[in-house]
């Protein structure tokens, strides 16, 4: 029998819609990886009558159910006290918890007030599972078939607990058949031209399915299969991946890569070569992104943010008569950008970036999300140009598919 | 009397996760805004028998129910047949929408299929809601003391309908009482800590309220009056804010001021001065923050990312005795990376960041989250440490964090 599932989240902030529920996305989507159902998701606010009418509706309905929220050390956080309470369960102090809470506060020096310790309080009988981002710990309570999975709410602390541990627990409790999924990591195509190129497959296979989910600018193609094993399973998965290249493979950059900024590192540390960044609308994302990756230290040499005509000229040594003639955001000196920065670093391979992120800004012929992408290595010296954006009020989705030009150019540039 | 609302989204792709539930986010913060209590949120899949066990709850306990999605043309989209036969409402052909969707199609040169003609059918007696972005119109049943809006899922289509025509109509039933509130952005104090300065005035008083939300190491606190007038509602909520600057004014960096570099970027262009960056483990991002801000041209300098010691000293001009003796991640080093970038670029101010942001690295006496800020103006160069995280899990975490430490700091400098 296929086990049913509910989400219940739990703010205020949620009702007011001061917040996304990213939360509720996020755990369905690990609970259909699964093969868990989840029929109904619900937000309440920071009241006791009414969370605990929907704890207990979704108790006599659903086998799973998940809280986010409500964990914290606060007088309006209620949704431990009210889950024991709806479940006969008296709270209990947690020796473990206490420790690590004490031990959060004494790491930072910061003084621990009394409502603190409230977090170390329990559900009788149940599994705590620890928390290590945050003082809540999760909880997760079994009595008899059903199974209540308390979560803290910040994003950063839930997603850890549930992908840690969660996850591999429901997992245990789920029937024989395998679930596995890849996706494959598409760039420099849209998500309908995708579509439209992997119709047939999409629409001609059942199992393994295919679906295209666009992000950001790019397109991840997730390919999931059910088997009896996880051999099975995964050659039926890579025989799709294989028909996927056959079609777009030009546009695959990876697969379960993570990022662009992931590939150009696993591909840079895998030749030994090094990147250097100079940025000019970007203001720094480029470098950011390429040093959210751990290990970066060892492929990134130098990256220059020069926002100013004063900086490009004396830090990076574009030329005034460039800067004059073209302009800041012009393919010369994206170029001369890029060839500074590398000479500068000593770097394999530099990218730089300059253009109109908006909203002002912009000429006639160069509007507002025109973006020079600028390109060095020891065998030349060259310069695309990149429309991103429809108005501009997208400034931070102009600068954020700016970075991703420039990740993907020194990809591309590796294979020189 | 307060009208209080319920939200319910139909679509099996957001329990599947597949996308996130921004409709929930919208019609919550509108309703907010108009003094409308939201006290549950709902997602329920394509299923008629549990949207109709959703929305009959809906109506048994809220005055205003607002659905989104389920009005598409194809088999799955049921809501209104749903909701419809709850009320006891047959639905019937409206000649403004058939006409309005003969026209869509003509106009795209598409061919329709029979079932468009299904998004003609409306319930007796109901509000049509022109729907100027697609063909589903939006619904409005006003029935006895209930109202219930039926909006189309596409988010462009909801935001339009709902802005336009439902606010609106919502706003002429609500009572005349004004809502105001207004954000307290707090840096530097934890959520606990600032709710235990502040208990009194929190649990004090209902009219304004104060409550407070942690996000990202920062914490907001919003003030929110209900009055008679506009006037009386913001004086209402400036008094409070007064009240709260006595107690934890040293904290508070702005009000409805959104982000520590926006009040950095405000200040800097008030005092007519400039900043710069120099970073090592947040890559950039010090910068990329910085220059989000429409305009941060005018103050930001130059950015220079030194992952490398190399970088340091040919850039920066950071001595290698001081590499040497003190390594790169020492107060020391931070503050010589502030002074080169100041030196540097000629701005005004610069600040500088160097630490472990895991999850390798790291000391004993500096373990991995330990960070050094360092800060150079026309008086002083110095440098702080802040210590991070909790565990290795977290390098974009203690990154964020220490580039929040960083821009805190220049805010504070400019006050030198």
């Amino acid at each position: 029998m296929k086990l049913t599932a509910e989400i219940i989240c739990v703010g205020t902030e949620l009702l007011l819609g001061d917040i996304v529920n990213t939360n509720a996305e996020y755990i369905s989507r690990a609970l259909a990886a699964i093969g868990v159902d989840v029929f109904y998701q619900e937000v309440v606010g920071d009241n006791a009558e009414r969370l605990r009418g929907v704890v207990s509706q979704a108790l006599s309905r659903s086998d799973i159910i998940i809280t986010s929220g409500g964990l914290g050390p606060t007088y309006d956080d209620l949704t431990k006290e009210t889950v024991a309470d709806i479940m006969g369960l008296s709270l209990v102090r947690d020796a473990d918890t206490e420790a690590a809470i004490l031990e959060f506060f004494r790491k930072r020096g910061i003084k621990m007030t009394d409502n603190n310790m409230k977090q170390a309080l329990v559900p009788e009988g149940c599994r705590v599972l620890k928390n290590s981002c945050g003082t809540a710990p999760g909880i997760c309570i079994e009595n008899k078939d059903k199974t209540v999975v308390l979560l803290p709410g910040p994003p950063r602390e839930l997603t850890a607990l549930l992908d840690e541990q969660v996850i591999p627990l429901l997992r245990a409790k789920s029937p024989g058949r395998v679930l596995l999924s890849k996706n494959i990591n598409v760039y420099g195509m849209g998500e309908s031209a995708v579509e439209d190129a992997l119709r047939e497959l999409m629409l001609g296979s059942a199992n393994p399915t295919l679906a295209p989910y666009a992000k950001d600018g790019e397109v991840l193609l997730r390919v999931t299969a059910s088997a009896q094993t996880e051999q099975a399973a995964e050659n039926m998965v890579d025989d799709m991946i294989q028909s996927v290249r056959g079609i777009i493979g030009d546009y695959i950059y990876g697969i379960d890569c993570g990022s662009l900024q992931n590939a150009l590192v696993t591909k840079l540390r895998r030749l030994g070569k090094t990147v250097s960044t100079a940025e000019s609308c970007t203001g720094g994302l480029v470098s950011k992104r390429i040093t959210e990756i751990s290990g970066a230290s060892e492929v990134f040499g130098c990256g220059i943010c020069s926002y100013s005509c004063e900086t490009k000229e004396k830090v990076l040594g574009v030329r005034r008569e460039t800067l004059e003639k073209y302009t800041a955001v012009s393919a010369q000196t994206a170029a001369e950008m890029a060839e500074g920065v590398r000479r500068l670093s000593g770097s394999d391979i530099a990218v730089s970036v300059t253009g109109y992120a908006g909203p002002t800004g912009g000429t006639p012929e160069d509007p507002v999300g025109t973006v020079y992408i600028g390109v060095a290595t020891e065998h030349s010296v060259r310069a695309e140009r990149h429309t991103f954006g429809r108005n501009a009020a997208e400034r931070e989705y102009v600068r954020y598919l700016a970075a991703s030009a420039a990740i993907s150019a020194a990809i591309k540039a590796l294979d020189e």
